[in-house]
C-alpha cells in the first residue's frame, strides 16, 4: 500500500490541533465521520492519516498527512482533488509541500525536453537564455510578427506570445502563429542562430489541441500554457499528447495564496510536464519574496527521480538593468523573461533589445 | 464596443489607491506599461479601463474596472484570464463580482436543465428536492450499488457519488456506474418515481468525456462535475457537448477565499452550465456566512437575461435535523444534500433516509 505525505500548514490552536488534523485527514480521504466507516479494509487503507503535527506558532502548526495513492486512480485531476479539492474551501488550510511515492512519480512524465532540452533547442548549451513577449494584444498579426524579427534579430532565445494573447478577432490564431513563426524563422536565417517562437494556446480543451495541431504544423517546436486556466489535468494530457513540443507553464490563474507557489509552480506544474515554468520574480510587479523565488528555481531545477529539471523563469516586471543581479541570484540555470521593459524603447526598440542580449552573454 | 464590467476588491490605501487600480487595469488587458503602448486604437478599445472606485473603509476600495469583451475571443477560459489570470497572483486583489454584456451572456449557455429540468426530472414540481451522496470512497460497487437502492428506496431524488469517487482500482468507472444505476432504477420501480443516480465525472477531458459517453449508455440522466478541477473551459465544453444530461456542479479545488464564492459558484458556474451548483451551507464544516449562503443562493436563482436559473444545494456536514430550518432560509427551489448524517445510523440507514425524505415532505 503506497501513500503520498502532504504537508499542510493549519491555522489552528495547539489544544485544536490534533482534533483540527483528524478532521483535515477525513476531508481529504472519506468526506465523512469516522465511526460511520464501518469496513476495517476502508480504515485502514483509504482513510488518510495524520503523520505529525509541529507546531510553528502558538496558532499555526504544520500538519503532515498521508493520502493512500489508490485513491487518485492514477489521474491527475483526482490527485488534486484529494490533495486541495475540499480543504481547499476552508481558509485555515494552506498546501504547503508534497512527496510522491516513487511508482507514483513514474506514472507522470515529467519535462520531456527540461532544461537540457531547452538549451538544445536554443544551440546556448552554458550560458542564462533570454526570453521576451510578444504584446500588447490588440496588435495584428503583422505588428507582432514584424516585433518578434525584431527581438529575434537582436538575438533573444525565446520569444513567447503574451499569455492574454488568445485566438482573438484582431489577430486570429492560425494567421498569427503562421506570421509570428515566419518571422522568427527569418530571424534565425539572419542570426544564424535558433529563434524559438513559443505562441500562446489558451482555450477549452478541444480548442488547444486544436492550436497545437496547427501550431505544429507551422513548424512551432514551443509553446506557452497556463496550466491552472486551461485544468491541471488537461495539461498533463497536453503534455504527453505531444510530447515534442517544449511546453513553457504560465502561472495565471494560480492564485497560489493558498497553495505554496513553490510547490504549485516549482514542482507540480514540472511534473505534469512543464519543461519551464514562468513565474512573478521579487522586486517586481508581485509580491514574491528572494526566498520564494530562491525555493522556487530550486524546486524547479533539483535532482527528483526520474524527473528531468525544469528551467526556472523569473519575470514580471524585470527591466535590462536587473539581467546581472538575477544571474548572480539564480545562477547559469535561468531564462530571464523581459517584456514591457524593452517595449518601453520605442524607436530603440532593436539596441534594447541587443542589449538584454548583450547583458546576458556578459556576465558568463 | 462592448465591455465587461468587474468588480475587485483592492487592499490599498485611499491616497494610493488610483494609481493601484490603473496598474490592475493595465494587469488584466495589455500587461505593459500604458507609454508602452503607442498605438492609439488599442489605448481606446482594448486597454482595460477604471469606472469607478468606490471606498470601503480606509485600507480597501472596491474598483470597478471594464474589460474589452474582444480580448476574450468568445472563449470561457480567456475570458477567466482576462478577469483574474495575472491578478490571482497578486494577494490585494480579491475578484467581486462580474457584469456581461448582453452579447457575452447570449455566447454561453447556461444551464441547459437548470431548476425547472431538475424538477421535471424528479417528477417533483413544488416541494424542495432532496439528494445525498455515496460514500465512502474504497467500497466495493457492489456496495456503492446496495447503498444507492437504499437510498432510492427510502425516497431520495437524487443520489450522487461522493466527489472523491473516481475511477479507482476497487470500483472501477465503468462497473460501478452500471450497478449504480441498475440499482437506480430498481428502486424507482419500487417506489414508483423516478431516482436519479449522478455519477462523479473526475480526470483529463479525454476520459471525462470518455466517462460520460459511458454513463449516457448505462441510462445516466445526471452527472457531478468539479468546474475548478476540470477546469472552468472544460466544464463549459462539456455543457455544450451533453445538454442531455443534467450537471450538478461540486466546489471542490475552488479555493475560493480570493474569488467571491457568490460570483463563483452561484453565477460563474450557472453561466458555464451547471444546473444545480453544490456549496457548503452555513453552520457546517466550512465557514461560510448565512449572508454568502444567502447570497449564493439568490446569484443561482435569480432572474438573468436568458439564463435558467440553476438550482442551489447547501451541502457540507448537514444533519437530517436541519432540514426545517434549511427550507425556512431557501424556501422551496433548493435541493438538500445530507450525506455522512444519514450514514451514521449505521443498520437503521433505511429509516434515517425516510426520515429524511419526510422531513421534506413535511415541511411543504
Amino acid at each position: 500500500m503506497a501513500w503520498i505525505s502532504a504537508t499542510y500548514l493549519l491555522t489552528s490552536r495547539s489544544e485544536e490541533v490534533q482534533k483540527r488534523a483528524a478532521a483535515l485527514a477525513l476531508e481529504q480521504s472519506v468526506e465523512m465521520p469516522f465511526e460511520a466507516v464501518r469496513d476495517e479494509k476502508i480504515r485502514e487503507s483509504i482513510v488518510a492519516r495524520v503523520t505529525a503535527i509541529e507546531p510553528l506558532d502558538p496558532q499555526r502548526h504544520r500538519v503532515t498527512l498521508q493520502l493512500a495513492t489508490a485513491t487518485t486512480g492514477e489521474d491527475v485531476t483526482q490527485l488534486t482533488n484529494m490533495l486541495f479539492g475540499n480543504c481547499s474551501l476552508q481558509d485555515d488550510v494552506y498546501l504547503e509541500d508534497v512527496a510522491f511515492p516513487p511508482e507514483l512519480l513514474q506514472r507522470f512524465g515529467g519535462p520531456r525536453h527540461g532544461i537540457a532540452g531547452l538549451r538544445a533547442l536554443t544551440h546556448a548549451p552554458q550560458r542564462p537564455l533570454t526570453c521576451t513577449a510578444l504584446k500588447p494584444q490588440g496588435s495584428s498579426c503583422e505588428t507582432l510578427a514584424e516585433l518578434c524579427e525584431t527581438f529575434g534579430c537582436a538575438g533573444i532565445d525565446v520569444i513567447k506570445d503574451d499569455h492574454g494573447i488568445a485566438d482573438q478577432t484582431y489577430a486570429p490564431f492560425a494567421l498569427r502563429v503562421r506570421a509570428c513563426q515566419a518571422a522568427a524563422e527569418r530571424a534565425a536565417s539572419v542570426t544564424g542562430k535558433p529563434v524559438i517562437y513559443a505562441p500562446s494556446l489558451v482555450g477549452s480543451p478541444r480548442r488547444i489541441f486544436e492550436q497545437a495541431e496547427l501550431a505544429r504544423e507551422c513548424g512551432v517546436r514551443a509553446v506557452l500554457l497556463a496550466p491552472m486556466l486551461i485544468g491541471l489535468g488537461t495539461f498533463a494530457e497536453f503534455a504527453a499528447a505531444f510530447p515534442e513540443l517544449v511546453i513553457l507553464a504560465h502561472p495565471a490563474f494560480g492564485g497560489a495564496s493558498r497553495i505554496s507557489p513553490v510547490w504549485l509552480f516549482g514542482k507540480f506544474f514540472r511534473l505534469l510536464g512543464a519543461d519551464a515554468t514562468i513565474y512573478p520574480n521579487y522586486g517586481g510587479r508581485f509580491a514574491y519574496t528572494q526566498d520564494v523565488c530562491r525555493a522556487l528555481a530550486h524546486a524547479a531545477r533539483a535532482p527528483w527521480g526520474s524527473i528531468r529539471p525544469a528551467m526556472p523563469v523569473p519575470a514580471g516586471g524585470m527591466p535590462v538593468e536587473r539581467v546581472s543581479e538575477m544571474i548572480a541570484f539564480y545562477g547559469k540555470d535561468v531564462m530571464l523573461l523581459i517584456g514591457g521593459s524593452l517595449l518601453l524603447a520605442g524607436e530603440r526598440l532593436p539596441e534594447r533589445s541587443r542589449t538584454f542580449v548583450e547583458a546576458v552573454v556578459q556576465e558568463v
